[in-house]
């Protein structure tokens, strides 16, 4: 099976917004980081950058496309040396004017070079960038992650651990970072733990990553998650030391990482994503069974949990849409090409095996319910007799602030129907989506604690679990970011 | 799923070399085309080309790289006026020389242009070029397909159509051909038909392309397949005629297309792709079962024969092996990672699954043996307990000469050993492939009829159904190509 | 001073066609053949091209733009090896088809490798070309050069020299060619040398150059030009043998030669250009005087003469006009910028120089008489009282046919009226033009043989040298070139 | 004539490091800033930068290379619209780091944007830097320039204006800048006014440009130079004021653009460029006469010196030296070319006029004396009897601080040894220098009056009109910049 999503040009999914990966007291710091990047690149397909340190100086590239166009040449790697290097994949708008967005950001501050990579999202950060602003700051992107580098110039606690210490207090949001400064490198993870990080061994130096597949794929070894809240110093001749310096509160981790973002060979928040996937099929097959002839995934995310049902259910797992790697740009449409052949570039119905057929279409979740319309539709122009169409999610009714870009509210399907609207929207026999619950087992909890829910899943419940400064406050005209083409 | 191979660029792969397609009588004949040839990318991912006619005047197009990178802007196709285009995607040696080679050919002959788009391999072109050169031709290009346009260009009859017939007389080997000249469009295929080529209808006009799927994501209907030995000739205001100036034979279609090259999702030559590849692995569940917890497919091209075995055997198909999308070039390895980590960027074995595990991995064949090696390797580091290869093809044990990229007969892995020492090659606890009969049975013959094959399977068993004049007298000095660096 | 013309695009200059360069016997043939192509850059800014013969293939590199572009690096020198090369550089129109008209041209003939470097015109090439065309031969460019090689791929002699002298008297106009083939170098001149073409020793090596400068950048030793209708043949291990296969004739060097085309510094027909262009100044002076204050050179093609004028005249020398390198691609204009912005991007008044003074403007020709007429108005904005206009060329009234890029005829301001109606064109107080027998007395000769002038004057005269079968046959169908866009 | 020194690249040569722009109050500002910076292209060929503004929003573009190369384009100005602009282009260190120098510098600061174009150096730029720093205050460039925008976000001024003038009385060294707040154009000059910055009118509009030849190609009037501490403030409307913040000085103008840097077509401190440099010219003649058969200048820079010299002398100017426009980048040098074949690309001997002749070669200035070292031998191996050499300026003993590129002091011939040995270096028959007092004599002042010296004259007598706080200060330690490759 294939990763999930590698172009989703349409708005029609949900993207993972940033990857990150850092190496220390390793040899080939920075060849291990675009390796180890490359393993992330499903979490952010829009820019790369690299930063490394080699004991006297920092050295940064960064480039827009993906890992691979800018990290895999011998060449761009030799100007990278130095034994401690950080990385960022990102999602984003595309553009020029994109490169100075692109992570890790990278600062000279009096104590010396400073650089951060980010996953995740700072809920307050124009509230934070504006009084930065009025005090003589000057920042150089749009970036959120910005205001941290700021906040930690401007600290008034003598040390750069501190200092850091300071800023992320200042912060409300969530955030997975690596921090790089000349005495080594940090790594940490808000206190709720919305977004996952890993710390791996390799010889006598450290890893982190994202997603635990990074280290598979380098070859290094696991050795846990960061904690929520933890603080992981590794100084250059790779000691390690953590702290704990935030108040404890109880782990959110997001939720839709088993369902979409992670890879499915990632195992997260301690469960495999694959068999958390495959027993969401497997729940769903309990809680919203139906009478077909084939079970059939949409390509890719959906193939686990189409697995999981066809096996609960004993209907066969069938390949009824193939999809084309070679996807990317829009093309120019002829005028004869029937409705959906921008849909068809990607997924195209396996005809002969559809045809007179009633079937289950299994996907991961239902975004603005355009593509799912398309594909539903060109099962029938493929002579499905019946299509029942399972989601491996609740309905998405509510955007995420954490750092995945989903559209606006008043564009999700969810946000706007109850289920019955939705199915007569998408053109299904049958809709039916997994439960709260039925989820919440799919990943290892018996129930939703709904008291205090063991995840973040504000995406389909509208449970924050921070405060939303910005969001509720995006009248003030000083929070708007410069929209000019200033690169 | 996905389709199979977007990169394979380590050698041990077999290479479909080319795909072709056209459209006639179209108002968005490039456009159209375009879009065709993108949905048979798979067939040739190095460069693609167009060409297009607007009744005056001839235009092309060619570049390295995938299609979308050449001919998805609409300004690449306001460039390619015309209501006749016709185009390929190529498969070849990578460098600027390349650019040359790039298919559909055009000359301006003294009847006008002529431009043509070839998918097959002529295996006496050397002998033919040597003469043609003798008398003073001047070739443009080492592509085989060349000497198909001075034969035309130095013939002595007096139409374009009987010039062509004349020349692909002189032709030995495979060929399924799209023609453009002044008066319209010419689709050819050999006389044993080994190359695919099918006939699709849209709105008033007519469109070639190497594989169904094409006509699908376009839009057109299905017509029929472009008969073995057939010459269609269609007018540029959309009449059709269909001309059989060769001497009739028995087809001899290529079985490697239901095994690899072909999408699932096309029909050839009569029969569903995926169906037949599905039915490979009931056929090798059959023929050679074993005792297992679970069927895990070599992705992506392993994936439907392993659901064909699983649903013969009722071992639970999984997916143990996750396929990254982001593969491409070589990375730069750094020292401390460890030696499968080529393998790994492509392939990542799901380990929290495995473990334990006794498995039988699904592969479409064995070229070369040092991918199988690889994954075996790759799945007891994951801590499977017993890995059986089972393979949907019979040994390739000889080169192919009619268009698809082998390696040496020296280098095949099958050329060199018998199953047994095969198996301890790749390290696998058991090792078999699927007999010749079972893959004539899975693709809808009774059994291999010996004294007429219905299938050219020379790759298994080195019956090649034409002479092989340039492969049999190579020791001619004058025989060889320029290997200079001639642009 | 510098050399003239770098950019003039906006067609109201005379333009050369090409350069060309060979080198044999020689350790770094790719190396010299760049340098020496570089000192000939004025001759052709379009494009460059290089091709090598390393004893057993061929080797070649084309580029648009100029030769330090695509040939000052390691890299690229590195990839044409060998001892023997040639090289080209080409005025022609711009856009990605030109590449395929880019010089040397190359092909593979029965005898081996072929490549072919022109400069000059070939008036019947359209007629061979509808011949060579109907007996098969394809063509690969428009290049007027490429029915030479496809004359020679089908003469019936059996060396490679006889066929070229076989091909090279069915052709009508004007060359100075440089021929590689495996056995070594051919450097040959038309009959009446209309173009210019050198020979140079170095070390045991040889060069040929168009221009003699070439030879002074890369540091060879002028040995003598290249007699009209001599074919000089330089094997492989530097044996040098001259041969004078054509009919004798009276030659006809061209005289712009001395007028513009060629550096100052070189040397031509046996006399300085420099001394040539300061002695047409002489001759000026003498013939058309005037009372004025300062002597203003329209720059750099006009400094010489401007010079010679001076010192005639004994009225100053002056830069009334100042000229910009960096100039090339037309801005876009500013609506409030005046109506001269184009020119003064190039050329900008010395206003306090001029103000209120008299002067005599010197320029080399004048073609369509635009740039002269926003020059005059230029001085006169900037405050000059009088403005006389002085030619260092007989009125330009004929197009040539011989390699130089001239406008139609009918754009030619000489060939549409006599000078006083010129002079009122251009808003001049006074103009005047050398005569042609002061233009002879210049370059050397007493004055024009009119029974048998000693060089080529058609541009002036009209005195057509040889005969012009394409332009007295344009209505033949058959001779259209294809004008689609197939690169 | 030609301008000077198109490219320089072999470090002996001084090289002025901007050049800067502005336009205000006119429909086409970027077009007309575009055509304005191209005339300045002399001033700095490595980049250049343009940023408007529309009333609402900024809007930047930067780019590597010429103006024309990025900004000609109708489609690059489309995307800098509005009615004010302001442009630099700039002399710096290659490689893609660089483009973060590239100004206009930008800012978002609290009062709103803020853009700054500087030409000159500000000799306390790292003090300023460590300050600021210790202060939190990030910067994004290595460009001395970024400290006054830190300087004025940090001031305590209510105004831009008011924060502006704090900024820059707190700056020692040269300045010319253009700055843009939402509220106008802010032009102005340090109180030496030893950069020039001139003001034009266009319309109802203002423009200001480095050099007055940019006024005359965009057709603008000539209105008068920005006084020396001068600070010209113009609203989006087109109102003018004029403020004098600083403490009034002697102004002390560079001498060195009169002798080298400016167009020759400019006005500077009130005279005509080409004026003062055929002054120079005269004065040397009488100064430092010598007999001789030709006076010859060192192209381009040496041309109207040399004119003057030869008319105050009687001896014949002539263009013994050809200047190739075509260099840029290394050639790799083929192994037979002889030792002077890099000067020879640019410089080649006029040999027929040369020959047995005794010359007088005028060049602007001796820098390291290796140029001079190459020409005088071209000439002698080009059959010069005698080769007496000329200086237009006089030595050049000391670094400059404010705003050229000079080498360190070690590296200046005349900082090594008096003229005789200076002469031995260069292999001259006689070698002179303009004497400093010549020299103001030809600018148009009657002596240098030592006490107040009328000009900026340091690079000849080491006497500079300020502090130099950073380089009597070089050893701290915290004042050096980072050197990495951080883009």
């Amino acid at each position: 099976m294939d990763l999930p999503h590698p172009f989703e040009s349409d708005g029609d999914t949900l993207h993972e917004e940033c990857g990150v990966f850092g190496a220390i007291a390793l040899d080939d710091a920075a060849a291990t980081t675009a390796l180890g990047l490359h393993a992330l690149q499903h979490r952010g397909q829009e820019a790369a950058g690299l930063v490394s340190f080699d004991g006297q100086e920092f050295y940064a590239r960064r480039g827009l496309g993906h890992v691979v166009e800018n990290f895999s040449a011998a060449e761009d790697i030799a100007q990278l040396p130095g034994s401690m290097a950080a990385g960022h994949v990102r999602y984003s708008t595309t553009g020029g004017s994109g490169l100075r967005n692109v992570q890790p950001l990278y600062a000279e501050l009096a104590a010396g070079g400073f650089a951060v990579a980010h996953n995740g999202n700072i809920s307050n950060s124009l509230h934070l960038r504006r009084d930065l602003v009025k005090n003589g700051a000057i920042f150089q992107s749009t970036s959120d992650t910005e205001v941290i580098i700021h906040l930690v110039a401007t600290s008034r606690y003598p040390s750069t651990l501190e200092r850091l210490v300071d800023a992320l207090r200042l912060v409300e949001g969530a955030y997975a970072l690596i921090v790089m400064t000349p005495n080594g490198m940090i790594a940490c993870r808000d206190p709720l733990g919305v977004r996952p990080l890993v710390m791996g061994r390799m010889g006598d130096g450290y890893v982190f990553a994202s997603e635990s597949v990074a280290l598979d794929v380098i070859g290094a070894e696991f050795e846990r998650e960061v904690d929520p809240g933890e603080m992981i110093e590794i100084t250059l001749d790779g000691k390690m030391k953590s702290h704990r310096p935030f108040i404890a509160q109880n782990p959110r981790p997001c939720i839709f990482e088993h369902v979409y973002f992670s890879r499915p060979d990632s195992v997260f928040a301690g469960r495999s994503v694959y068999e958390a996937r495959k027993e969401i099929g497997v729940e769903l097959a309990r809680e919203k069974p139906v009478e077909a002839d084939l079970v059939i995934p949409v390509p890719d995310s959906g193939v686990p949990a189409a697995i999981g049902y066809a096996q609960e259910s004993g209907i066969p797992f069938e390949l009824g849409i193939i999809r084309s790697h070679y996807v990317g740009r829009t093309f120019i449409q002829p005028g004869d090409a029937n409705r959906h052949s921008s849909v068809k570039r990607k997924h195209n119905a396996n005809r002969r095996l559809v045809e007179g057929k009633r079937i289950v279409l299994i996907d991961d979740s239902i975004v603005r319910g355009t593509t799912s319309l398309k594909i539903v539709q060109m099962m029938r122009d493929a002579g499905a007799k019946e299509v029942h169409f399972r989601v491996a999610s609740p309905p998405t009714a509510h955007s995420c602030y954490y750092g995945v870009d989903t559209p606006e509210r008043s564009k999700l399907l969810a946000a706007q129907m109850e289920v019955e609207p939705m199915r007569e929207f998408i053109h299904a026999d049958s809709l039916a989506f997994i439960s709260i619950d039925g989820l919440y087992r799919a990943v290892g909890a018996e129930k939703r604690n709904n008291a205090c829910p063991q995840f973040c899943d504000a995406c389909f419940s509208g449970d924050y679990p921070t405060t939303l400064t910005d969001a509720t406050d995006r009248e003030d005209p000083q929070l708007s970011l410069p929209v000019g083409k200033v690169a």
